[in-house]
């Protein structure tokens, strides 16, 4: 199957009928947008053996591409309305990627009801590699941003942080874990969850919001340089679930582990700030969600992150997180 | 200099103080439209080696990588007013590609006053590899297709055709020609020119439109089969440019020849059917956008494209033409 019929035969019924996908046979897709809404816009770049290990199943890396932009929507309080989608296949061995990927893509895109109305397909002589954008809508002005952090505000988190690094570590073989926690983090790390329901929740009350993706610590940063404000996080209070409580029983320097977690990417979860008053709020509509809603810190004045281990005492944090160069 | 300084340094004078840009500071962009228009978005994804030569200067391809996606808007006659852009660079020699990348996009974005408003940074142990995404307006409805041509329209192409072929050719060592158009024929590869004023005046009055990025004959066919009509096309009446010229001369087979004109890619020539009676009218505004329109054959009932040589002898048209895989 060429070009040509990979676009008509596999991906034109992911657009779901959606009209301004045309059918994905035109030069480019029509989106219309209400008169009181803003279209909200996100955009990652994956390359296997960056972004996803070489052998991570083509159906998990297409489910990834999406969630990650789906989760940047979330962190923005966007509503997600369409998706698009480009891929530069290998030479070798692309068609059964392909067969994987487009299904992998296909079941998420129907489970949350969302039409793929372009993109592109090529091929490259390097890593398989894809750039998905997916295109949200809010309210005009409702847009969470990363700016709107104040002094005295609560930090807040969705889920559990660390999974996904752990999950990563497992995969490379670089750590062991029971049964249930493999299963739990390499899932973590290869299908995260976009907390899309608790973005729109926060609208109304978030001063500030992103999602975990280069990890908490640094993610933090982005929120405190952002806001022209200081973040301080009790490590102590990071929520943990059940395989992190496992791998931290191996540890002899629980606030290196702590780091760790705090330093480690690929959670997809939401750090956000808001006022002590609206918490209870919050985690009603966390509750709601399904999700978990952990306070792990407060706004201050000044600036960066401070991060404090079990007993108080500030840790000393010397990476800024992932960066790819 | 790091990820996140490559972003605030250079990246973010790009977005020319577009407030939905948020300084390329949050996860997301935002963008309005009017109650009356539609977004129009597409996306191309370029690889080095396969859609620009691994020697082209980095500022050209970044120029070129956004002309192919204006181009898209300019066949469906939207008026651009965002971009996005996600690349992955290579580990080595990254830096000193970056700086020339910027250097060409600034230039054409700040020519065009366009802003960009998103995208991602990443690396590649592979070959450069970026994915650009235009977004442009149209009032609802107004937007040019592929689908709409009927029996009886006239064939009409911008520009002139099999340039960037010729370019591709010479830039490879293929073939050599003169210095005029030597020059002429690669700056025609490298730096296409989007038809955009040309793509608005025909939201009036053209019944099909496309740009000729696979090769005449095969978008033509894709015309054609969104269509559901038949496209007959006079390949002597190809519009030639003097490099064009010079190369057929010494040519033996000139309806050989024109086959390959057009079944070369990369023009980004606006190629569209319209009535008859509407010829008059798009002939001036191209007049007026100091581009040529040239009949080039007409729409019939039936289905694909047939190509007529010097004498009117129906030429056999092997290949669909460019295809990634």
């Amino acid at each position: 199957m060429n070009e040509f019929g990979f676009i008509r035969d596999r991906l034109a019924a992911l657009s779901r009928g959606f009209p301004g996908a045309l059918d994905l046979k035109d030069d480019a897709a029509l989106l219309s947008c209400g008169p009181d809404e803003e279209l909200v816009l996100t955009q990652d770049m994956l390359v296997a053996g960056v972004h996803f290990l070489d052998f991570d199943p083509a159906d998990l890396v297409a489910r990834k591409a999406l969630r990650v932009n789906l989760s940047d929507l979330a962190a923005m309080g966007a509503m997600p309305v369409a998706v698009m989608a480009s891929v530069a296949w290998p030479r070798e061995g692309g068609e059964a990627l392909r067969e994987d990927w487009v299904k992998g893509l296909a079941e998420d895109l129907s489970g949350a009801e969302l039409p793929l109305i372009g993109g592109d397909t090529t091929v490259t002589p390097g890593p398989w590699t894809m750039t998905i954008t997916a295109i949200g809508t809010t309210p005009k002005g409702a847009a969470l941003k990363r700016s709107g952090a104040r002094p005295g505000d609560l930090v807040c988190v969705t889920g559990t942080i660390g999974d996904a690094g752990l999950g990563l570590k497992l995969l490379r073989g670089e750590i062991d874990l029971s049964d249930g926690s493999r299963d739990f983090v390499a899932t973590r790390y290869r299908v995260p969850a976009p907390r899309l329901e608790m973005g729109l929740a926060l609208r109304r009350t978030a001063t500030a919001c992103i999602d975990v993706s280069d990890g908490l610590l640094a993610d933090a940063g982005h929120v405190a340089a952002a806001s022209g404000v200081g973040l301080t996080l009790n490590l102590g209070d990071l929520p943990r679930s059940d395989a992190v409580a496992e791998w931290l029983e191996g540890e002899a320097d629980l606030d290196a582990a702590l780091v760790a977690l705090a330093s480690a990417g690929d959670d997809y979860e939401l750090l956000f700030t808001l006022p002590p008053g609206a918490f209870d709020a919050a985690y009603m509509a966390a509750l709601q969600s399904g999700v978990r809603l952990t306070q792990i810190g407060e706004v201050t004045e000044g600036e960066g992150v401070t991060a404090l281990g079990m007993t108080g005492q500030t840790l000393s944090i010397e990476s800024g997180g992932f960066t790819h160069f």
